[in-house]
């Protein structure tokens, strides 16, 4: 078959699928989530088979042991992926939910009512977890699936996708709300994003080179998740010990991820005492520090920074440090230099704080808090989709809300329109 | 200076004005509603003698009537656009509320706060009178607005700009805040959807052709508003009474309208006594009927109905009628032939209610009252800027609240992330 009646095929069957899924209840979800979960781990042996011949032709191809890393699906792995669908099946299900019904003067009752999407597709890189959690996560909230995952991880998705049709046959859930394209045409992504009719939303997962390449490409609205440039402004007066520790947590915690800080922001009276130990505490975690002139006053040992040091995300032990005159320089370099992704400042100033939160155009904005909390089960929200720095639809982490949208529902008792 | 310095120029101004009127409080904004408002009444005949070159160039050029008459502002119209001004000035502002605060299990607080989008960019045809109606709706909201009218109203759209512009400088809001593209050249469309660095949100007010080209030429997102195959479904038992008075208000009350009704279903123990006494309403209202073979067996005066009659959307006084077998009929009708916009059941029976509300996959879904209100006014949201029929960011009538989006503030005591 060809690779354009595969996707044409797909496309429909999952347009079909997601109005079935609509009207599928929450348990009816649930226990299709649960029964997922139960076939990964009772079809453990052959899903890591086909995974082996993934990780076979990854030695071949050269890979690095970082990427073989991400692409193993191993027993803790599978364990994983259960026990985040188990989790999603104990999230509240946003469908048909209302934030508020209110009464028109000529007696409508009208309420904005939560609804699914109709279909998504996500088109994404080697980790092959991603098919199991986006599938979990698409489901609960009602929504088809069509996932396109990486030629490198062909054999494990097809693996995975073959345990989710034989779970969903033996539930109310039709078996092709979750369907992975089986083929690795690279052409097959072009045509997902011409299929406007039958799909109604994209989110791409992967490096800022695929995502610019999904949303330049696709007449289907996508979900943008690009880089995050993170600050911490220390201000004054703050608590300078609890400034030490955001900046350590949000710097060394787990310096490879989105959220992570990448430059610190000082306030000049609070340089002088901060710095040095923060420098100290830094150079202890091997984090190199490429540091504004002010700031290599205080930290001799410093790199200096370059122009491009504010406009990186390093995502590594690196830290760029400027030290700024006043709260609005810091705003003025946030507003410059940042990414839109999140923001935090140490102070003890409540009208800092206050001024801040409303000034900083970021999707999470915090006041003595480590940036690394911009994250759908930190926040409270679940497990996520990723997060999104565009502000349309969804601007931060999504969770399952942000995968469905909402109806006005209107019950009348004859009304008609007058004028 | 060239349309490429102009497009560029203006949405630089754009972007900073709009970040600029973020930080205005709600009574300035209201008072620069208001000035706008005043200046509008004062500046009268300025704007009519500008209007007055259009008409005389829309004369030349062989518009129809109808064409003339959405073209030309008179006191009536610059009344109607000071009221208007006014009306969106008490809205309450959404900029700053915030639904919900939850406090994490280590004491984060976390907030969802609605923030202005940024810059908005209107393309829009012939009615000078949006060109406030938009003006108004961006201001109120905390966005920076890009005006692009058609060419043959260019001098009375120049001439509100100016207006505006002489009112903002007047008041704390940035005079750029509100901008008219100021030359016809026809590639500045294209540019301007270029600008996805300034420019947030494209939205396209005009004719189907318009919209497709802004949807498909944009790389800034675009929110869309399709056509209205809107339906009333009559089922048994129903009140007769309230069916008649309901699909009458419906298709004649103004046909012109996106949300009237273009296909009327009927359960087919409902026709027999509904259809007689409807059809004689709809003919002494000049209504031609288009009817499927069981229908014209009732009304052996109707035409018959084409596949094509099941897609149109007439916007004329003309209706498209089926009698179905049940109400599971007519939900396949609609899910086949509909747009997603507006549909309407007339019942006594509960559960069919309740499955009509839950199934129908539209914007507006109603229960014994008129497709009419589908309507921002209507349903207590205030002025529009349309009604979207696209499910992502706002699917229906787009009021104030869709002009924004939602940020998370989280307010800490100095917490970390751990593990």
């Amino acid at each position: 078959m060809s690779v354009e009646s595969i996707v044409s095929e797909l496309a429909a069957s999952a347009r079909k699928a997601g109005m079935e899924l609509a009207a599928c209840s929450t348990a009816e979800k649930n226990e299709a989530l649960e029964k997922i979960a139960e076939k990964l781990l009772e079809k453990a042996s052959g899903i890591k088979e086909q995974n082996a011949l993934d990780l076979e032709a990854a030695r071949k191809n050269g890979l690095t042991d970082a990427m073989i890393d991400r692409l193993t699906v191993d027993g803790k792995t599978l364990s994983a992926m259960a026990d985040g669908l188990m989790e999603v099946s104990r999230l509240e299900d946003p469908v048909g939910s209302s934030d508020a019904t209110w009464i028109r003067p000529n007696g409508l009752a009208v309420s904005r009512v939560r609804i699914p999407l109709g279909v998504i597709g996500i088109i994404y890189e080697s980790r092959p977890n991603v098919t199991i959690d986006a599938a979990g996560l698409c489901l609960k909230s009602g929504n088809a699936v069509i996932l396109r995952g990486g030629t490198e991880a062909i054999h494990s998705n097809r693996a995975l996708a073959a345990v989710i049709s034989e779970a969903l046959r033996e539930t109310a859930v039709p078996e092709k709300a979750v369907q992975v394209v089986p083929v690795t045409d690279r052409n097959a992504v072009n045509l997902l994003l011409e299929r406007e009719d039958e799909i109604d939303l994209i989110i791409p997962r992967g490096g800022e080179g695929l995502i610019r390449f999904v949303a330049e490409n696709s007449r289907i609205p996508v979900l943008k998740h690009y880089k995050g440039v993170c600050h911490v402004y220390v201000d004054h007066p703050a608590d300078l010990a609890m400034a030490k520790d955001i900046c350590f947590n949000a710097k060394v915690q787990r310096p490879g991820v989105c959220n992570a800080m990448e430059t610190l922001l000082v306030h000049k009276d609070a340089a002088v005492s901060f710095l040095p130990e923060m420098g100290k505490r830094f150079e202890a975690a091997g984090v190199e520090i490429r540091g504004c002139s002010r700031t290599r006053e205080i930290l001799p040992g410093a790199k200096p920074a370059e122009e491009d040091d504010w406009h990186a995300e390093y995502l590594d032990l690196i830290v760029a440090v400027r030290v700024v005159d006043r709260l609005d320089s810091a705003l003025e370099h946030i507003a410059r230099y940042g990414s839109q992704h999140t923001e935090a400042i140490v102070t003890k100033d409540y009208a800092r704080a206050e001024r801040f939160l409303k000034s900083v155009d970021s999707s999470v904005v915090l006041v003595n808090a480590s940036t690394r909390f911009n994250d759908g089960g930190q926040l409270g929200l679940g497990a996520e989709m990723g997060i999104s720095t565009t502000k349309l639809h969804a601007f931060g982490p999504m969770g399952l809300r942000e995968l469905t949208t909402t109806k006005f529902v209107v019950r009348g008792d004859g009304q008609v329109r007058s004028g």
